[in-house]
């Protein structure tokens, strides 16, 4: 080991570099053993050193410590960690110094490997610096060992059929898989000895090839290797289980895993309601022409003279002139809207509980059904603000934690800028208010005839993209937000901080998306006031008002431009884009930096680690999980408005998939694997949205459609229980010389021959006492809306605690399959204690004839049987070993 | 064995009467050891013999299958029953071929526990019929071995400071356990040697002592046996956990315990919410005075007119002559409810997170936490309804289990049984109603002077009282009537049929009990009509109205009276009384019966055994849950209209709880011991009514009670902002003349000076365009009841899904300690581990010495190691043992 400099531009990370092991690869080709080709390379770490000179390679720069070979030390030293930062790191030493100190911590730390029993091989030193990789091998021992200390379960030699499940799902299954056959493009074959490795992990849960049909990809290209591989297969599944990753790390394996079944379900359960949504939609095109109220507003004999939209330089207009936008607008506000909020209410519960299933029966055959919670070691970031205060107050290291004043700073600080951040996105959304309001106005100021005509059109296409590029900016700046907030907190564990991150970003970006989409719904045209009472901002602009064809037409449109832009544009150009920028430069970057560096023989022999090395780091799952939430928002939240998202989301997610495979299979490294027993904090987040959308639809529908002021003119206000006469009744008038000076249109012709003009809203006439107060069918029909909303609510309420009390949270096969395989263990047992015990009595006899004295050393050995029997299960393996050797 | 005659009435009887266990009683005391005096007793089986003519003894006439013994018998013969229900049962054979053949089973039964490791002791038979006991030794082995199986934790030597709960709670604790001691009553020492016994499964659990401060009495009683035992209490306790309960049944302590645990939370719970309670009352009796609308009704300066209560013989009557009503009515009817409610919907979701965590330190505690769900075993009448399925159709016996179409019968007869009990529930109320107005009818005729004058008193007191009567009757009805429904259903497993019947006894206990308050909450009143046009029921009786204090006054009494009713008469009474009764009828019984034909050897030597069957079978914990969750609902459900119900419920429960404890104790039989993690579907049910509560809560506040009126009164309609004048604005003008004919007054001294009679709703007044319509404010207040119930419900919710978000599931200490338990474990085999090894490794060296040639055989026990560690770690117990003996 040569002195080498490291560069280190965190402190922390100096303690933490030694623990910076990239998880390359695993795998049992003949490349992939120690020098003497029989032990199997099981992990590796690798480090940089770098004269000091060299410059940070990006995603080398920040090392991250990898959980998993921090806890391994931790672990075998039984909870003693591996050299305590101490605080003389703190202080920057001379560079050879600090690298002295590194090697001297790194040689500690590959001795405690040593020490817990694994072995490991180092790279010939043959050149100067560079990259360096410590391989290491887990024998036998060590793996039965720590298997056993954390109770991974593992196969008996009996074995037994699993049935899969029958019945529709599997048949949904398989239709789904026929049907996006077609659609899987055949992966070029590249980096294929990368892809054979990575397939193990997919190849070893058999019960993984039946649930996520997409990955087929995968499997085309670890063809060969497969057969090649076959024979060693089944024993190889055995053993994995006993790898050091157990031990080394957490599996990622089920994380990643889970990701994807989620991912699976989800799109398999967004099929029947694209399908209900594509049918609500052409019912609202068939009953088009059926429907009175927009062939009424149509109606050119109908001369509905409307009030003018602006002051002054509007003109009054006749309501036929609308007639497009009314006709659009009843492809999506149709009572089977209604039907397919309440649908989509329950098809959200279903999928949630189907979910629980599928979670359910893969931690039953991947085995995790015993897999408790690991205790977590606490974060360095946690210890170093725990180690800072021990310092600074000098005490005895009597308080083991930070109290609730050490944190108190970290909490304001975020409770502020989350609302800070919150009020951001308010005002933009507000400025885009603003610039539609001032833009309407300055171009109904045109002298143009086109530009005043089209002024609407361009006004909402522009704003709905400013709105969206806002959206795009502001969702980038608030996941650094969320990150550095998180870190100012100091989460005490890795896991708090994940969850806390995720809470964090969900919450920003979450209002960032629907801030806009809720003014739409909920805001939008009903702070307009009233003609000649109305509401101004900024002195001289209304507020602005909905289209003639009602406010849900704009969501619509507002929510189809945000959800498929935002799909495109960020999801799929970003993902697919930036990762393949960012390999390119650091290639580059690499290039340069080791061609000057290195010396041929390394290139002459690239070993899988080295290739492995040149791929992006892992940056975990919560940006898919995060882009699929806002997506189910979309989908769940107001539904509604739009029947047709639940299509574009599956369309996106057909792809969606498939990209996201690709990435973890080529443009990444092969990422740490963790074990986990469900998808943690995002499934409160999907029950959250599925909660909250309940509610959301009941008002989209009670008070942004038309659907309550039409039952009620039915059946209460209607003289002969039809609907015509509908928009007459819905509008109110107005006496034109009520106008307030000033605001009267300037240019009109037949400003002479007004006398009332119309409005939307229920008011009282101008020859009523209560001039233009609410008139009694305001009330009434507000009444009808918020009781509809009861309604509506507790309905799908109870249709979803129903749902979720029908469908049992265990699949009824797994529950009996965990019964039956309960059932032959003890069976299994028992016959093989039944022997045992006829063994026993065989040696008692022998052991009688032998000795016939040894009554009293008998008893003896009798009360240690007894004192051993209460000891833990766990001393099983060393009991039998000494069985053995007896 | 003589042969005796056994009469059986039922024929599947004949068949379980070999599994006719008694739990009688387990202890450590020197009667209970087998005749050598050293092999405890373990479990007692006990069985009749009578001759034909001896008539069926009470409590032993319909004996039940012990589960218990049942499955030792399947777990001792790995899944098969000792002996199917052969065909051959069916037909009745004379009664002593009958007899040998039950001899027959009992013996083979007797022959399985042998068999599977058992030791049984039998009665000397120095009697010709009557009782026989077979006492159940179980030894080490078989303990250890099923301890194994069922995966039962067992205490390392290690041991560990187990940290108590503290803060507020526990503060809480004490000095609710301080304020109960003068309370507790000090129960007479009787029964003294069956107490001592019987104290065990309670003081086993250390941690219990903890949980159920009011079960202090039983310790009394057992103080004196506790001292004599003291020594063999901690060996005990350990011993007792592989006591064969654990096979040849499931634990009950636990789920007897959990029953407890529950009580003592939810009366806990139930003092601060007392207290609040009562604040809120105070709040209403201290602002009474200052209560505008009350002091503006009671002034007899506003002579509001009002209309005739009924037709013809009803005068117009004042409105301050129901002044007390409406100052009684606002004790109950002030802002403060609206706290009240929102407060106490919390509180419910704040008890069941409570009682989820308590549920977890309490299965830390008691080592239950690994515990799985154990196979159960289908009922022998769902056995028996499949086997005559099979015979019926002659068919290969594929089909395991019952179809659906086998079931339909059963369930069509469960939904429409149903159906017709809740008919009948309505019914009743509406029997109730009938009498009601018929009997203020017929009154109101009366020419007494008083009699008039008291009728709403009297009928409104005896119509509560008859409804109360009904619902008690009911009551017991319907829970015979879900039990006979639950056995046509057929469910598969006992636990299903206690879940089942369960649902049902609920469903129909709960609509007896609330039906009447939900019409006097919700309906009554309403349908009314208005004056000139009337609702009338059976021609001439006028739909009732409320009293002039509003509908909630009413609501009030109502919940009141059946609340207090239901308690001191169902609760109370009944479960003292009955079985007292019953307990004295079974003795005279027996002690007729047992005179004659027992000889006087029995009675002179009377064992534990004896005595202890004389106690009552116990039957569940179902009525006493039930009884509860009931008051439970009383005391969340119609909180707003009721706010001491919190302190009427926890004066009830203070009793409760000690009246159950002693009848545990004293009145019955020790009960089987079950194991039960949770408390099942009781959680279920209160979690619904927790939510059905928040709406509930809404509408009573909203609908019933005068609060959105008064708010709207306040800041939309008053000149002034004050409350003046409401009265007034919410009464409607009516037109005497537009009385319809026949229906005025007949006697009345001031008809001539009345022109409008006023009545309480919102209605355009006579003078107006649309004449006694709903008026514009109608649906204003209705709009803001309506916005009020939505908000509120969700405003609930919010904070419900906060508070469940906010109090993790485990608590933070238990957690911890789990962790911490893991890891010393982990140290202690690591560290056993190493030891081992050396040995294993001096081991090695000797052999070597001692054969040197002996290195192909190594190899092959090294194989055979290999293999025995892929062995389940169920085998441990074989290996130690065999360790032991070589």
């Amino acid at each position: 080991f040569a002195p080498h400099c490291v560069f280190l531009s965190q402190i922390i990370n100096n303690y933490l570099e030694r623990t910076q092991g990239e998880a390359v690869d695993k795998a049992s080709s003949s490349v992939m053993h120690f020098r003497d080709s029989k032990r199997k390379v099981d992990y590796v770490l690798a480090y940089h050193y770098r004269n000091r000179l060299a410059r940070h390679l990006p995603g080398a720069g920040s090392p991250k410590p990898t959980r998993g070979s921090a806890s391994l030390a931790l672990v075998s030293n039984g909870g003693e960690r591996p050299g305590s930062p101490g605080p003389e790191v703190i202080e920057l030493c001379p560079l050879d110094a600090l690298e002295e100190e590194k090697r001297l911590q790194r040689e500690e730390y590959e001795r405690n490997l040593v020490e817990a029993g694994l072995e490991i091989e180092k790279d010939p030193e043959n050149k100067s610096q560079g990259l360096s990789f410590v391989r290491i091998h887990a024998p036998w021992q060590v793996l039965s060992r720590e298997a056993e200390i954390l109770k991974i379960k593992m196969p008996t030699k009996k074995v037994y059929e699993i049935t899969e499940e029958g019945g529709i799902l599997k048949k949904l299954n398989e239709i789904w898989c026929k049907l996006t056959k077609p659609l899987q493009p055949q992966v070029p074959q590249q980096e294929n000895t990368n892809m054979k490795s990575l397939s193990y992990p997919f190849s070893r849960e058999k019960i993984y090839l039946f649930n996520i049909k997409d990955k087929d990809t995968f499997f085309d290209n670890a063809t060969r290797s497969r057969i090649l591989l076959y024979q060693e297969w089944a024993r190889y599944g055995v053993f994995y289980k006993f790898q050091p990753i157990d031990l080394i790390r957490k599996y990622f394996g089920e994380k990643i895993g889970l990701y994807f079944a989620w991912l699976g379900l989800y799109t398999e359960f967004l099929i029947p309601s694209s399908v209900v949504g594509i049918t609500v939609f052409l019912y609202g095109c068939i009953t088009i022409e059926s429907d009175i109220p927009s062939k009424e507003m149509c109606d050119q004999r109908n001369a509905f003279t409307m009030c003018p939209l602006c002051d002054k330089f509007c003109d009054y207009w006749n309501l036929s002139s609308a007639c497009a936008t009314a006709r659009a607008s009843h492809l999506f506000d149709n009572p089977a809207t209604v039907f397919f909020s309440i649908f989509m209410a329950v098809w959200a519960t279903m999928f949630l509980e189907q979910w629980k299933r599928l979670q359910m029966r893969l931690s039953y055959s991947w085995d995790l059904a015993g897999l408790e919670e690991e205790e977590e070691h606490p974060r360095p970031e946690y210890e170093m603000k725990l180690l800072q205060k021990k310092l600074k107050h000098k005490n005895i290291t009597d308080e083991e934690k930070l109290t609730w004043s050490d944190r108190m700073p970290g909490y304001a600080t975020n409770f502020g800028l989350i609302l800070f951040m919150i009020m951001l996105t308010f005002s933009a959304v507000f400025g885009v208010i603003v610039y539609r309001i001032t833009t309407a106005a300055a171009l109904s100021f045109s002298t143009k005839e086109t530009t005043r005509s089209n002024a609407r059109v361009t006004v909402t296409a522009t704003a709905v993209i400013i709105n969206l590029v806002v959206i795009l900016i502001l969702d980038e700046i608030y996941e650094a937000v969320a990150k550095w907030l998180t870190e100012i907190e100091v989460p005490k564990t890795e896991k708090t901080f994940e969850e806390r991150l995720i809470l964090k970003a969900f919450l920003l970006k979450f209002v960032n998306s629907y801030a806009p989409i809720f003014y739409v719904a909920f805001f939008k045209g009903r702070f307009v006031g009233r003609p000649g009472h109305y509401v101004y901002v900024f002195d001289g602009y209304r507020m602005e008002e909905c289209a003639p064809g009602g406010c849900l037409m704009e969501l619509c449109i507002q929510l189809s431009i945000i959800m498929l832009g935002k799909q495109l544009i960020q999801n799929n150009l970003f993902e697919i884009g930036i990762p393949k920028l960012k390999k390119l430069f650091r290639k580059l970057k690499d290039e340069r930096t080791e061609t000057k560096e290195t010396d041929t023989n390394q290139s002459k022999d690239p070993q899988q680690w080295d290739l492995d090395y040149s791929l992006e780091p892992f940056t975990g799952l919560t940006p898919e999980y995060m882009e699929m939430i806002i997506q189910f928002g979309f989908v769940t939240l107001f539904v509604a408005s739009f029947p047709l998202a639940p299509l574009f989301a599956l369309l996106n997610n057909i792809i969606e998939v498939r990209l996201d495979a690709k990435k973890f299979v080529a443009e990444l490294r092969r990422p740490d694997t963790v074990r986990a027993k469900d998808i943690g904090i995002w499934y409160n987040i999907l029950s959250g949205i599925g909660k909250f959308s309940v509610i959301i639809n009941a008002f989209v529908i009670a008070v942004t459609s038309d659907f309550i002021p039409r039952l009620m003119y039915q059946y209460a206000y209607s003289q002969n229980g039809t609907m015509h006469g509908f928009i007459n009744h819905t509008l109110s008038y107005f006496n034109v010389s009520h106008l307030k000076a000033g605001t009267q249109p300037e240019n009109s012709p037949f400003a002479h021959d007004v006398l009332f003009c119309r409005f939307k809203d229920y008011r009282e006439p101008p020859w009523s006492q209560n001039q233009y107060e609410f008139s009694k069918q305001y009330w009434a029909v507000l009444s009808a809306r918020l009781a509809f909303v009861i309604l509506f609510q507790n309905l799908v309420m109870f249709l979803s605690v129903l749902v979720d009390w029908m469908i049992p949270d265990i699949p009824k096969d797994i529950s009996e399959q965990i019964k039956r395989e309960k059932v032959m263990l003890v069976d299994f047992f028992l016959k093989e204690e039944h022997e045992k015990r006829k063994l026993i009595e065989s040696f008692i006899a022998r052991d009688q004839q032998k000795h016939k004295i040894g009554t009293k050393g008998d008893r003896i050995r009798a009360a240690s049987f007894s004192q051993v029997n209460r000891s833990p299960r766990g001393s099983f393996t060393s009991f039998s070993s000494q069985h053995t050797e007896v």
